[in-house]
């Protein structure tokens, strides 16, 4: 089976399962995991902010920064194809007492300027929810792996914050954004101020996401991630292997990146009427098919019999991401098996 | 002042102060207030619903509605422009543990039909908030109290239904959409779940609304009631005003529509460039403007000047509402105000 | 009957009836309701207080006050035998994400002296929920009407400012406290960050409650209020009422006092073996039985056949409650009754 | 120092840190893993449950057995110094919409009885939040390690079940309660419709905890999970370490009870007056103070300069944990500490 459904399937090189097995420990609900510490402070450097925080997975990372960030009773701001409104079940409103305000998504992962503009607008109206919070998706993953630029983070961190209202970067694949644009992930977050990455994904760590911001929002953050039950004790067996997706992993996101291109290439080589690829940005490959008729989900289903594996995002959608399990002539393969199931579909 | 800013200014009539001087009471938390439980068998038959239950506000109506219809966790599909979106505070989200899932309302307040289907989506995966209710809104408020026919609300309805989801109906102005299409209001809501009507507003009763639907659901929605803090003891007081307003004053709707009208061709008399008022369907007359150039709130504001209050909606619309409160005369001098005021924006 | 049930069952009288019939009225969301502004500004004149919000029920004040004070997050010390915690449905948890923290009720209504201390602490521990509020109420219904004086309301209102905490009083039959003792309510709450009264009880206003403290938390209160679904139109229907019952009802209650003292003593004239009265210091009479054998649940039902209607508590208690309703006449039928009752029991 | 705070400051052992370098992994969001999927299978099988669900902390195995079993608005049953209500910042409240309702733990961790049946009344009452949940806690943290038996667990599941409720149970230490009866841990937990228990504290394992119940149930847990944030990819990792701990790990716990109870009688030898400890029947040693006069914050920081690190409960207990990374010499010298330091008080 070629997998392509996530960058989430990747497997922990042996190189993070040594370093796993040899990691320093402590107990990290008490503060002294050194394992932990240390990621948590060389990923903030990394990132120019002043603190990070470990956790189990990105879901928790938002859902942390969601809740430090506002107040009950807020509206927190995200384009409607986000991961935060469409893929965390909603944890914000339904554990949080915060309203999600989605907001249309451009193509390109950003935020409707006209819609932002109406959302940020925040009277002192007992009938209208308080604007509590933007957050942007980069790269913007049911967009299509794209990459938003630091000038756009910039332009929307400053009218937000004119408003008063704070700026969280989702940055799951922020260093696809990084690799793709060839510039510091640090400048793509600057003007942010909190922002979560994940070292699983493309970055092959087993487990693990990280929240970083000031260290006051660090500190409600963590209270948090107490409740929420993701305080973990030994923490370091996973901030080990953590580590290593940060120091090592990140150059090669560019071959993710090349092999997307050359499958989206395959696909669109297919030339099959009704259904056309997004040339990617990153790592994600989205195909769309022109009408919502079940034709995406009867392709999922026969490229799953050519062996290739691919997830519906949605009736007009289906998505294939490279990753480190995916090597050259596997893309050749599903690039074949492509052509093969949208010619006879 | 000519108070145009809505019909929720209408004071009761000499009748229904009469009435609530009157008024057989009871404690109506202990079920035992005549006049409430009359008001409610009442409502109930001509509506067609099997039990009806007072609230203090339509608001209260319909997050009983959403607290009754819905358990923790899941999706409220409900317009963008919806008043239990932009006007309820969020309530569903942050006191409910509901997401609200907003999706596009058409211009004639309907929901954005592809935007439904995916709304309704609701895989068994734990990524995705179930959708637990659809919200109609009749008239529709922000959109100009535009009318939905029994139709439109039949088949949402269907398609809701055939996903096991349940409708409801936001229907604080329903009697105006009765009076508008020449039809039962009963027909209007006969293929919804429940339905939530005000007695306020056009209808002119000093306080109340009531939700309708099974007698198992209002069971559940009083429990809602009594823990928001709407159980009221002698609640007759305001329930003989509620009979009177529909019972008497639901003709009188019409009248409020043909001024709307004349209000909507005297302002369009104006011509005046960067502004278009569109044709109302019940009593609510709404100026748009071409450019979100703060011109709204600068006619808001002269008109005020001269004498006329209206309601800015946002940066590019400004509502008038006609009601009891507003006669003939005042229809021509608030025409002629808007004429002054857009021309000389 | 002889309806001893609660004095919730009061009926206003023609006073207030005539009354609400010539209200000053207007739009009370808009803050243009003349007879709500004029009762706000009363009562809180009355009780030291900055402002007052006009409220459905008791029930919405003690939540909006809750949620007007405390942070998502936050515990709320109550008694384990307050309305708060045992009779509003746990709102303040179950809206608010607010932990309802119970401790030991003394006998006379007040909190146990240790529990409270040890509830204050609130360690900055992510293990811990943070004190957020202390609420007395007063007079203590459950606990039987008994009353806190101003001293004792004073020390625990600088035990919980000590540690940073508001204190909250409800109020609801606070004006049977200020009768009691012979002080001024206002005393009795000097020392609290609000208080919330009813209208209806004793006072017999068919509908209304107060929530009183600062400016500022009273504009954080009518934000949640309206979230609620507890912002009324024209509310002076039912303030009209209200000024009436602060105006002119606080002196006879007086008279419940000593008809409760009236029927307490009928009660233990009976001596019933396994069941004792508590001499009331209010309007409220507490039976208690000394085994959870059922017996009280008998003794209800067969007061019931004896044309006396009265709650019972749990399992070893009962309540009847004096109020306008009940005159002199009815407390010796509803004594003898009780005592052909227990006496067969 | 010797670490007594807790035994989660556990370290893995070596074979803990070579199983976990050799897991087989998977993505486990996907259901994938098998190192997790076998771990599951093997502790359901082992303590007699359908299904299991790994989570990252004990906290949120509780909150996700809350979440699946009870209905938002319903009232969990927890004692009043259980880990639920006093160290898991009341989340099944701030996130849940769940009441806590807490009842006074007898001095062995069980539940006062007359207040366990007044708190499962459960009329149909609008005031009353329904009885959603009983939750028992084995071994008994704050209590002092005590250990509930079977027949006490019975009785309990019994008056839950005979209202309709389900019960819970706590057992972040349960296989500290089978060694200490010397019974199964199945049949500790065979009346109970769910269990949590934890990996890490005694066990060693470096995270994980598991919540046990009927396939519906964790399916419901499993979604509770993932809205959290408790998703973890190849959580194998973690898993690997967690086979090891419930499987060679148990029979140890043995030792941390005998030094427990060496350690007690060190400290009891002491013959300190207005202290004294209570003998353990697990690992964990109390000691009490007569008064809360600051004695206690004392004892713990002189403890901490003779090199001996205890946690302070509240202002009369202190608590010792033995674990595995405290041997016999480390008993005798602590207990040395304690007799210095309380003699010295």
């Amino acid at each position: 089976m070629i997998d392509l459904r996530s960058d989430t399937v990747t497997l922990p090189t042996s190189a993070m399962r040594e370093a796993i097995s040899r990691a320093e420990l402590g107990d990290d609900v008490y503060g002294e995991d050194p394992t932990v510490e240390d990621l948590e402070q060389h990923v903030a450097r990394l990132l120019g902010k002043e603190a990070g925080l470990l956790v189990p997975s990105g879901t928790m990372g938002n859902l942390c920064a969601m809740l430090a960030h506002c107040a009950r009773g807020s509206r927190v701001i995200v384009g409607n194809e986000s991961h935060i409104f469409c893929s965390e079940a909603g944890g914000a409103s339904v554990l949080g007492g915060l309203v999600l305000h989605s907001i249309r998504n451009t193509a390109d992962g950003g935020l409707d300027a006209g819609e932002l503009a109406d959302a940020l607008e925040s009277p002192d109206d007992a009938h209208v929810a308080p604007a509590g919070l933007v957050a942007l998706e980069n790269t913007h993953n049911r967009c299509g792996g794209t990459v938003l630029d630091a000038a756009y983070v910039g332009r929307v961190a400053r009218e937000a914050h004119a408003r008063g209202v704070p700026l969280h970067i989702d940055g799951a694949r922020l260093f696809n954004a990084q690799v793709a644009l060839g510039v510091s992930a640090r400048s793509l977050v600057e003007d942010a101020d909190s922002v979560q990455i994940c070292f699983s994904k493309g970055l092959s760590a087993p487990v693990g996401s990280m929240l970083l911001g000031t260290k006051a929002f660090i500190h409600q953050a963590r209270r948090a991630r107490k409740m929420l039950g993701g305080g973990m004790r030994q923490a370091g067996i996973l901030a080990a292997a953590c580590r290593l997706a940060i120091d090592e992993m990140v150059a090669r996101l560019a071959d993710d990146h090349a092999r997307a291109r050359r499958l989206a290439e395959g696909i669109a080589a297919a030339g099959a009427p009704g259904f056309h690829v997004i040339p990617p940005a990153t790592n994600i490959v989205l195909v769309r098919a022109e009408r919502a008729d079940g034709s995406i989900a009867r392709v999922v289903s026969r490229l799953r019999d050519e062996g290739v594996h691919v997830n519906r995002v949605n009736d007009v959608r289906l998505r294939a991401v490279l990753h480190r399990g995916i090597g050259d002539e596997d893309v050749e393969r599903a690039a074949s098996a492509f052509q093969r199931v949208l010619r006879g579909s």
